[in-house]
């Protein structure tokens, strides 16, 4: 199977009022930069990567520019040795001045290479999770460039951690009997009135949920407190709640009003402030010990990873493959969280639907723990397969590839 | 005066064989995303961002998109807070998804706000170094965004470093006689022969420069040793000599290859590693300890540089005002250099014309140590108002606004 062309699409999508929005992003139009893998079999590779509107052709340009090389590359050769395919891609001599990994040239890279993965899945007649789980150690280890990476994890400590995750491997899978966890993002966008918040609350619980999530970031901070803890009040103490605040804040900000949020007893608290501030993020979880830190969905590549987990700046890793560079910087992350013993839950730019693959890998293949998956309905009428999550779980996608057919 | 419309163009060069290689980029084709600000009086502002070539119609792209707000508005009241229109700037609410502060997007940043401050030095009939330092203290801090430096510095602060710097400024001024002296970065690209190397040697210490720089990272360190003993004992234990690896390192590598080039003396070790890599670089800092280390080219905006400050993990600060978000972006990494007791020496991706102001500046205004500046000859044709290097330093440049205009 050989890939014959590459195209793209700019696909972005007008969100109900009120849906989306946080307390920085205030007019999001959740979009895609799509890849589009066309091979001599007439299989298509698709891979998404998550825009909030503006910019996303930008992203759709990068793509054709840094794919060129992909053109008249075999499929199988292409995953035999993907790690060194992405490094390259990552460090091409020109595009590399707009990165390194990250912003626009990143995004692409994104696309591009969940294509790969889509296709390979396609061309193998697997599901992206029945894929990655039936590799090999070492298989998996040549998709991943560890470049930058390895003073904290090379290649050898990566290949140890897989082979001694064999072990419980198959105890594990019963997650594909059960389904994964999800939770519920939508509960509480910033601008939901109290009222619409309670009832979102009430129906998250009826629909199965036992964790969700509630937007803060208020220039009053006790409406924040006020929001939180009426969603505590309907859900009681056994549901898990977390806060976002999107980077809201300074650091002296989050120490300050993260304290007062400690009283409901949040689960995390995500994005306090800017999302490269390693020493910042380290002082905060300091300080706010022990209410755990979350954040990734702005972090951009390993390396920034690799100084959060060093700095023990995050508890929960929320690395997502639609702002990384992709499936392998995805799994890449994952099994650093797994040595330095972080949570991975991963930001779902992708609605979930590429990540209800990933974390089935995680868990069954790395021994992450089985915690639970955002879930963002929003787009759902607009994939041909869109994730099924009925009483609060994700189904296990049956289809093949990485699920990300639109319709037509 | 008030901007009517903004245009952009990508502006693309050839080198001579060799010129600009490195390590890690070795095909560049050093270009401007030029932004033009056209006003009601006929002046317009022009500002630049650098790139390596592919991707610079990216930037133009985005320079549209987020310098919409901009058309309509009167210079005086535009620049009269300047550090909220650059925080609005930098936190589109749709825009900023693509960074935050990071890649094509802020590239585009940098390119509109050098504009913003070459229109405003030529509405006051100055040249942009005049403009700044007749600026009071608070009217400078009025120009930056303190949003998620403030822990490390805040206005008062920065208020206060400047008030302090009152003192001896006029003193400092007499750099506006002797010129600002400059350092040869073109002596040793990395593909250079050894005998190229040392003719470049012998000539840039006949133009009177003291200071140069050689490209290091190849496969073989020993090659890298040789060539930095050639220059060395070419120019004796008198001339500066810098060695720039351009992140080809890992943090293994770049301590062990560091202590092979102590024998030679350099004045610093530049981008060894990753850019992003705040605690390897702390690491190595430690490790290589006297020997400096500097980066600053790719860090792409204030909260990084922070990072990398309150780590130990620079001694020599290279902010670029055309890779953090232009003019005010550097005065404010510049302070915090100021505050943590850094050297700053920019790196040049506009060729020295808009820094060869900014370091006057900021050895005048600031009290920063006048070191030298990085000069790099290959697009002194295309400019109108080259800047003037005699005798290894830069003369004060005269003409109104930021010195980047481009030959017809």
């Amino acid at each position: 199977m050989t890939i014959t062309a590459i195209t793209t699409d700019d696909k972005r999508f007008t969100l109900k009022e009120g849906e989306g929005v946080d307390s920085v992003h205030s007019d999001p139009s959740y979009s895609y930069a799509v890849t589009y893998l066309h091979t001599d079999s007439g299989t298509t590779g698709i891979g998404i990567t998550f825009n909030l509107g503006a910019g996303t052709d930008l992203i759709c340009q990068a793509i054709e520019l840094l794919s060129e090389e992909l053109v008249g590359k075999d499929v199988d050769e292409l995953m035999a040795n993907f790690g060194e395919v992405s490094h390259r891609l990552a460090n091409h001599p020109q595009l590399r001045w707009l990165g390194p990994q990250k912003g626009v040239v990143h995004l692409a890279q994104a696309s591009i290479v969940n294509a790969c993965f889509d296709l390979w899945s396609k061309q193998r007649d697997k599901p992206l999770w029945k894929l990655l789980i039936d590799l090999e150690p070492e298989a998996v280890v040549s998709l991943l460039d560890f470049a930058w990476v390895d003073d904290a994890l090379d290649k050898s400590e990566a290949l140890e951690i897989l082979q001694q995750a064999k072990k419980g491997k198959q105890e594990r899978a019963g997650v594909l009997e059960t389904g994964y966890p999800g939770y519920d993002t939508s509960v509480g966008w910033f601008n939901y009135s109290d009222e619409l918040i309670a009832e979102n609350t009430r129906r998250a619980i009826d629909n199965g949920f036992s964790a969700m999530k509630l937007k803060v970031g208020s220039d009053a901070p006790s409406r924040d407190v006020r929001r939180a803890t009426l969603i505590r009040e309907i859900t009681g103490d056994q549901a898990t709640i977390m806060l976002d605040a999107n980077q809201k804040w300074s650091l002296g900000e989050a120490i300050r009003i993260g304290r007062e949020f400690q009283a409901m007893n949040p689960y995390w608290i995500e994005e306090p402030i800017h999302p490269d501030d390693v020493l910042a993020h380290a002082e905060l979880a300091r300080e706010l010990s022990p209410t755990a830190i979350a954040l990734g969905e702005h972090v951009s590549h390993a390396v920034l990873f690799k100084n959060f987990m060093q700095a023990k700046a995050m508890q929960f890793c929320q690395v997502d493959c639609t702002r990384v560079g992709g499936v392998n910087e995805f799994i890449l992350v994952s099994l650093m969280a797994k040595k330095f013993g972080l949570k991975v839950v991963p930001h779902v730019g992708d609605m979930g639907q590429i990540h209800q693959h990933l974390v089935l890998f995680n868990h069954i293949s790395l021994g992450l723990e089985k915690i639970f998956l955002e879930y963002i309905p929003h787009l759902r009428d607009y994939f041909e397969f869109p994730a099924r999550v009925e009483e609060g779980v994700y189904r296990v996608p049956d289809e093949v590839g990485a699920s990300c057919e639109f319709c037509s």
